[in-house]
């Protein structure tokens, strides 16, 4: 396909800093139009699309999970080629057709979003839940409206934010900072839960006693099912506009990683034809 | 009460190492016998006794959870003087009494064994269950007891030995080391479960990008509640003497402690009356 437009992630940033070893070419938020096979019932149609590229065979992959096939490789993370180009490819079991009315500035928060909706898939949330989100950037910004629309009591904390102790249900580590879990265990109620979205190169390194004194579960939480989150952006139900810093030309990818980088600067995209 | 016998937790090792700040009297396991008030329903009794004291007024307490409420003081843990000593007292609301035909030296370890049972109440455990416990220790040792009982095909693992990566649906932490966190993800299956029983003064530090990626969910577990415990050992369902490494009197309490520490070393009780 061809890439409308690319989103740079976090993660991106993290592969630069060493993150999985990777070499090639970066990216998995994008928006694109199907160029090819001529076959393709795909052709011509404005998608986004699963990064995770599975066998189809192994037990996860027949359980619907194939986003923990062992054999997965996955697009601009793990040996396939990514988003930051001018195209990609993916088979035709990852593709969504993106509705007319949703913009290429909001379909490529698709996938950030569906990493977002995934927290409801792991953990219960109701109109009881109080929940804290750790982070003001994108990811932590989506996880907050996917909160707030499945009805929980969302608190926002910033670095420089306090809160009460032990006060939260929920509390969702997205700051993308080592730092975010001690501060995420002292926010967390006696048996609250803490899901886990912050992949960083460096270790974790905490204080074990309150987890297990205070029964505290933490949930690791990545990639998700891109329906809930084509659902919620055609509803209109998450403002993306609002996470958006810039946009580059696909030429100007070593300035807009930079900038994206830079403390305050929130989505940043990419566009090959620009 | 007056304590028969007492036995000595890792814990205890914790607290002399500078875990909680502790000064008095440590001690949390125990068998005594009931002495006073003169009006207790319990006098006479032999019992054992759940280490919690709490509020029973707070939201925790209502809900069944006062091992959580924020007011409660701990049996040779938390300001409240332990067992290692001639005479211990706790509320009558915390005790229960030990069937006839259980001997001492088993009703010690119903505490340490209730902590095994919380996993059950915690975390899913039935016959497909693939489950490793980390730690060829005490506790370890009484959780594999628990899960096995439960259904569920165990596998215990000393840190010298080799596992298959990725392999289990539920890993017990229970080594009591710093070590045993980045182990326990190492085997845990994508999807997978790790139950932290592990109290340690040093912090824990591992890769937190695994937890995530493979989202692992990491379960803080504590104390449990008596009566699984009691059932158990009453239907001889655990074997504890296998357990037992030393007794002796409590005026060899340093001696005993010391022992308790080396590598190998077991349960050690302590007689008072010896």
């Amino acid at each position: 396909m061809r890439v409308i437009l690319s989103g740079i992630c976090n993660t991106d940033l993290e592969l630069l800093r060493g993150y999985h070893g990777f070499s090639g070419i970066p990216g998995h938020e994008f928006v694109g139009v199907v160029e090819g096979p001529a076959s393709s019932p795909f052709l011509g149609k404005r998608v986004v699309g699963e990064i995770n590229l599975t066998c189809r065979r192994c037990a996860w992959c027949r359980r619907g999970l194939g986003r923990h096939c062992p054999k997965r490789t996955v697009l601009g993370i793990v040996k396939h080629p990514g988003a930051h180009a001018e195209y990609l490819t993916l088979p035709e079991d990852n593709l969504y057709i993106v509705p007319s009315h949703i913009a290429d500035e909001a379909a490529v928060f698709v996938e950030p979003l569906a990493a977002a909706c995934e927290i409801l898939e792991q953990v219960p949330v109701t109109r009881k839940t109080r929940a804290a989100v750790l982070g003001v950037g994108k990811l932590g910004t989506l996880c907050a409206a996917v909160l707030e629309n499945a009805g929980a009591d969302v608190t926002r904390l910033s670095r420089k934010s306090r809160a009460r102790p032990r006060s939260f249900d929920l509390v969702v580590e997205a700051t993308g900072s080592p730092a975010g879990m001690p501060r995420a265990i002292e926010l967390a109620a006696p048996r609250g839960t803490i899901v886990w979205k912050s992949t960083h190169h460096a270790p974790a390194s905490f204080d074990a006693a309150p987890v297990v004194v205070n029964e505290i579960t933490i949930v690791g939480s990545r990639c998700g099912r891109f329906e809930p989150a084509l659902d919620l952006l055609g509803r209109g139900k998450v403002d993306v506009a609002g996470l958006l810093s810039a946009e580059l030309p696909l030429s100007r990818a070593p300035r807009a990683l930079a900038l994206a980088g830079k403390p305050g600067v929130r989505k940043v995209l990419l566009r090959p034809t620009a």
